[in-house]
């Protein structure tokens, strides 16, 4: 979890690109299957939450296109990641019991949680209540936090061997007894449904290839793009933060849809000079409001990946979540930006059940 | 081959970015060993190439360092490939004959050649009088174009299994009948010194892993930066051409050293105003002439991966070779430059080398 800091929009100095930490959010998967959306694409649905907003268009989704580099007077469009989960969510119970009726095969995704930290026990239930709510199958294995090396292998083994399970997840971090690149190299390749395994992310890189499965929060980042019609194609994409989860496949995901990408990290010499020039700005860097308004180009669309806690009296908890953009500035700059929370967040568990869906259909030749 | 093109420098009009066309070099390979190198960094050598040059620092390698963005007043410093090459050749020499004296093993480099083109049996040729130059054993297999798939498979699998076989070069390009991705899969990953494997390629792009082999021409680029000193970490870094073979592990390996990458490619609208912004340039797209000496921001550093026939009336041969970059003209305002020929051209083969030692090393745990 990234620590507390008491950071907020109206400090005068810029912040600095610190290097990267650890997202809070862990993700897996394909390419969102373009036949599975497209019932979405032909008749756009617009969330409850955007229906009563004055700075929402009419049909938020794929038309019109929202011009990237499009200037825009009034505050950006809100890209509600809450809503598109929800729908995509909606269409993978379709497809889940489509394929039951169709040939008898349920997806199961199997999770293994390794000792007590409280924030993975959380993502575990929420991605356990998750594949419920869509009618995935899922298998749990609650190890103690001394559990040996060996008897983790042992479960991921089992796993692999299960035809009703088609994908497995590790939760990480590990304890810090256990070699994490190990475990996870041990998952077979079928069944990587995070996609960090580096054959995947080679195929990834790699004109002319496909990958078995693209990470989920990067995934996702794109699924939003794409279901807000926002065009990628020969636009300038610059992204914040290289780590092996987000940033990096990121930048390999949009630069396989055509964009002209630069990324930006912690040895980067006046980030904002090269943001500025961006039609698109995805940042994943975990510094709390880092991305000031004025280092975003008027029109701009901004995914914004971070999920910092930030100090705050005001709050029953003593802190609020805020992202790596400052938003409150960002709005009036750019023509879309994703909310923190209610952004990208929720759409990497929904990416994680596509994962798992489409990596059952591809076990059992399901179109 | 790039077809001929009529193109030179004095033309008016602004190339345009056109599709990648494959490079007439290939590579492979690992960072060129640091230990192996280091008696060339301890004590430059000046090649006789660069002694009598009025451009050229009396110690034109490691130090003193040369700024990526240092202004110049006069022509830019040449970068010599050949000599660099030489110089990786002879302590490859060195290498090899420490590690046969001392447990008696010679790496050893099989290539596969099918079919007639005149090119690719020169490139083998020449391939095979470089390892023998520097004591690498080579193994040659040569197909006539009508064979079949299993016929090249069945001598892949072969060297798979030989131990005296430290590396596996399949000639491109194959006969159109033969599926070429099946083929160079069925390559073992500890002998893919060309280092197209996209495990390789997915090692190379995250951070904390390490690839078995980087492709040699990129891997090439590099050593030259290296080689002359030229400081990576930090500077704005932009690869024109998203290539598998150059482009892409280029962005990649810059990456690793830190710098800041942007990729152009032929979707991107405006490149010279990105490249403009660059403290170090890589192109590797096959366009004759195509970067202006107005793309090129005043002391930047070029390496030009291109080689490009055109018409050429004087020359005996009817044509010239010249790279992406328009030589003359950023030779005025760069502080470095790569010539073609004679710049990243012999590096390639260089790398091959050095890629087949280290797999030997690798194989038999000799440091």
């Amino acid at each position: 979890m990234a620590s507390m800091i008491f950071t907020d929009c109206s400090s005068s100095t810029t912040a600095r690109l610190l290097p990267f930490r650890r997202s809070r959010i862990r993700g897996d998967g394909f390419f969102f299957n373009r036949r599975l959306v497209s019932p979405f694409h032909v008749r756009p649905l617009v969330p409850a939450s955007l229906r009563t907003s004055p700075t929402v268009h009419s049909s938020p989704f794929a038309t019109p296109v929202i011009s990237a580099s499009m200037a825009v007077e009034s505050s950006a469009k809100i890209i509600d990641g809450k809503a598109v989960a929800k729908q995509i969510r909606d269409e993978i119970t379709a497809e889940v019991s489509r394929m039951k009726e169709a040939i008898g095969v349920v997806p199961g995704l199997a999770v293994i949680l390794v000792g007590d930290r409280k924030d993975s026990a959380t993502y575990v239930r929420n991605k356990k209540k998750a594949c419920e709510s869509v009618g995935i199958n899922s298998f749990e294995v609650h190890l103690p936090e001394d559990s040996s090396e060996q008897e983790v292998l042992k479960h991921i083994s089992g796993f692999n061997d299960d035809p009703s399970v088609h994908g497995i997840l590790v939760q990480l971090p590990l304890p810090s007894h256990m070699d994490e690149q190990s475990i996870l190299n041990a998952v077979c390749i079928e069944k990587d449904v995070d996609g960090f395994h580096p054959l995947n992310i080679g195929r990834l890189a790699m004109r002319g290839r496909e990958p078995l499965f693209v990470p989920c929060t990067p995934k996702g980042c794109i699924e939003l793009l794409h279901r807000y019609g926002i065009e990628i194609k020969g636009k300038k994409a610059v992204v914040i933060g290289r780590s092996n989860i987000v940033g990096m496949p990121a930048a390999l995901l949009l630069q396989r849809e055509d964009a002209t990408i630069s990324i930006v990290h912690s040895r980067t010499k006046n980030p904002e000079v090269i943001t500025r020039e961006a039609d698109i700005i995805i940042s994943a860097v975990g510094q709390p409001n880092m991305v000031r308004g004025n280092w975003i180009k008027p029109g701009a669309v901004i995914i914004d990946v971070g999920i910092n806690p930030v100090e705050d009296a005001k709050s029953s908890r003593g802190y609020r979540l805020v992202g790596d953009i400052c938003y409150e500035e960002a709005c009036k700059v750019a023509s879309a930006i994703t909310p923190v929370p209610g952004g990208v967040g929720p759409m990497t568990i929904a990416m994680l059940l596509s994962n798992s869906l489409s990596s059952a259909k591809r076990a059992h030749n399901f179109q």
